[in-house]
């Protein structure tokens, strides 16, 4: 193989991949990335057999083949290289030349034969929705995806998508978290899948903040996103999803209205000393037209007012700091709607206008003294 | 006590005294941050006996007194609270409330009583260094502190002051560096002592890049540095520093004029794979009006060219790159001189004018093949 390229289209196809490799894998092999130089086109592919990347760069090439390359050293390599055009020539035992302006590198690579193909998926049947679009939605339902193992599912996120409307949901046991948006792509199909969270962890690093489409299909129990110059493949988690509509409450018995940056602000003092102790408790308490904030902690005690508006009863609520805070965190509205029924019921959070997010948050049962 | 005063000043003298708290101590009230409101002033003190910092903030004293509190808890605190006046007030057992808007904190303080007092130095006798002079040349020399306590003055670093000159050197048996500077400071003494690595760091991080001086004084074996509302003290080490005038050749059989940066990347391209191997080794070849810069690793070589104006005899000479890169990356200087006397003697690096920088890297023997 010999291939001649510009050192930033190298670079940005290498950091695009490189997000497939994984860090500890059994198979040498997959620590690499698969050069591949065939009919006009300059390919890199990185996999951990569970998701895969693939990215097309421009570039001359001068004799087809390919290689596969350390990760680890070749994204360093090339990130030092000064910005100019690079080449990559390997020989029949894979032994590799990398020249650019006045360096030279030679490395071993190993067999490009030996790298394994990436699942084949038709892109026959697509959806499509706005990257931008797609970035926030992960971002903004991403950390509700459960962490442990003990119901697999959970470890991933539904997303449905047809001709108008997308959402994507994640929830853990302790919460939930829904983002819903329109869309308006030229799609043929629709999609109802369990996408693993790390995949949408990679897709989201990748995607960029424009409007441009990303094009979704999938066969069997694989899925592929399509969009630029990348194409992502990745296994779908099996199994039925909770239903989650049905755990959203619809009544409630208390409404209030509150400055997100305020409750945030007074969330996370009160989580200061909370998170010292074992449980993370903060308790809210809604009287009137406020809410008291407060944590007992073995090294202190925290009390915090803030205003609001309130609908319905009062009440006494608890819950685990962490859960509101890493939702508060992500919403962008200036005002939100927190809707309680009793006090071992969930809260529900949701904007002023349209319902495009829902947050709900299982309370901790207080303790009565 | 009760103090009151605004968060920001609050937060700045926190910040500032923090950085003498040891995160490992095995006396409780040292994790501590001593708060003193006496004689109309607020002081910080925080110290873990071998530094100790002060910092007087402006406030209101509304009752005097003194108390600890937990380092760790406080700044974190006061870095979340809203930007307003703070109140602070402890009981007679140490109980203290710290409240700002519609927020309140209880934690339970320690004695102020049981705070140790930091050495007594005089500052009748001192020496003047502008702080961003300093601060610059503790960032340049730092690095080439003795990180092993194998010998326990190169640890340190030598500082000399008198009424026109300042310099600060660090060596670790590998490396030295020397930076020097002109000072007209107001100052009445001379210095001559080795400041532990561990201060300058620290000081370092809070001197700010403005020309305001900063003075210097010492008794037995502790050091004064006063600047702005700050006091620094610290220990010395006890012991002579080498002489490393007597170590720097004066005398070059190959001299050599290159760009900083065209040096700084080839020696960071090579040391790539250098890196992965266990000595780090990189090798300079100097023929003619180019350097060849090489490192050959298991994992593979790498070859670099540089232009360069010579003077003198042709030489190969190897290096740890590290010690290279380190000195290169804080060089601002566009061009510099590298001056070499044979293969197993150090290589020179100094500015193309004024010798305000010294720094000396001994070369690694070759084997010959």
């Amino acid at each position: 193989m010999n291939i001649k390229c510009s050192k930033n289209q190298l670079l940005e196809g290498v950091v695009t991949v490189q997000k497939a490799v994984s860090s500890r894998t059994t198979l040498p092999i997959l620590e690499g990335i698969f050069i591949q130089a065939e009919e006009n086109k300059i390919k890199l592919v990185a996999t951990d057999l569970e998701i895969g990347i693939e990215s097309y760069i421009e570039g001359e090439i001068i004799e087809e083949g390919s290689v596969v390359l350390s990760s680890r050293i070749i994204s360093e390599l090339i990130r030092k290289l000064p910005e100019a055009p690079v080449e990559i020539k390997s020989d029949e035992a894979n032994k590799t030349w990398i020249t650019c302006a006045s360096s030279e590198f030679v490395i071993q690579g190993q067999s490009g034969l030996e790298f394994p193909d990436l699942p084949e998926v038709s892109d026959e049947s697509f959806t499509e929705i706005p990257q931008d679009l797609f970035k926030n939605m992960i971002r903004q339902t991403i950390f509700s995806v459960a962490q442990d193992e003990t119901r697999p599912i959970l470890t991933g996120a539904l997303l449905e998508v047809d001709e108008k409307a997308v959402s994507l949901a994640a929830l853990d046991g302790y919460r939930l978290a829904l983002r819903k948006g329109k869309t308006s792509g030229a799609g043929n199909d629709k999609i109802r899948e369990v996408i693993p969270g790390r995949t949408l962890n990679e897709i989201s690093k990748i995607l960029s903040e424009e409007e441009n489409m990303i094009q979704i299909s999938h066969t069997g129990n694989q899925i592929l996103f399509q969009f630029g110059n990348t194409r992502i493949i990745s296994r779908l988690l099996e199994g039925e999803f909770i239903n989650y509509n049905q755990i959203i409450p619809e009544e409630y018995k208390t409404k209030i209205k509150v400055k997100t940056k305020d409750l945030l602000d007074s969330c996370e003092r009160a989580a200061l000393l909370a998170r010292q102790g074992k449980n993370n408790l903060i308790k809210m308490e809604i009287q009137g037209e406020q809410m008291v904030i407060s944590s007992n902690a073995e090294i202190g005690q925290v009390h915090e007012e803030i205003t609001i508006e309130i609908g319905g009863e009062e009440l006494t609520i608890a819950f685990n700091s962490k859960y509101f805070i890493d939702a508060l965190k992500i919403i962008e509205d200036e005002e939100i709607i927190l809707e309680f029924t009793t006090s071992v019921s969930p809260c529900v959070i949701k904007p002023i206008e349209e319902d495009y997010f829902v947050y709900l948050i299982l309370p901790v049962r207080l303790l009565e003294h």
